[in-house]
């Protein structure tokens, strides 16, 4: 096993107020991260599963943007309360979550 | 294909001067990040490998640490002149590199 099995990243980046791309910070992703990071120290899985902060993903128009590795699964408007799903089917389970992957076709073309 | 063909985290966290396990920024990690960035500009591969800024990837002790997905390949000790070498022979070759790899037997243990 690699060190971390699940590794994912929430993009922290913060643009000037009114920039047309918005930026996934205003849209709660600094709360996203943290709410991962707690819930998966309570479920003991914070030692192989890691909620990591990150520079802009470019993908700030579909923020708050959370990628998750190794599968590059790109996930978008993530809200506080989809946290748990995604700890139990995808990081747990391993069934990444149709209905919040960005469905731009850059991203998740494998999906 | 997905979105990046291969992704590069380069830790930007910041500690208190003086903390015991330093951190990636005080090593010069921006600069790094930086570079890799614009070299990947130059030689037209930015659009399916990103240079991405990242918060702690916890391999503290061993930065500037550079993270290549989505082998999960951790290289500690970056300098400046490995830049090239990274690019050259990792990321357009898939020819990880060795000598640059964190030695601690937690990271990279499938290389």
């Amino acid at each position: 096993m690699k060190r971390f099995e699940k590794h994912i990243f929430v993009c922290e980046n913060v643009r000037p107020e009114g920039h047309p791309r918005g930026c996934c910070s205003e849209k709660g992703s600094l709360e996203l991260r943290q709410q991962f990071k707690s819930r998966l120290k309570e479920l003991g899985l914070n030692v192989h599963i890691r909620a990591n902060a990150s520079g802009c993903l470019d993908a700030c128009e579909f923020g708050p943007t959370v990628l998750v590795y190794p599968e590059q699964t790109w996930y978008g408007g993530v809200k506080l309360e989809d946290v748990e799903e995604i700890i139990q089917e995808h990081l747990i389970n391993n069934k990444p979550i149709e209905r919040l992957m960005i469905k731009d076709p850059k991203y998740n073309r494998d999906a």
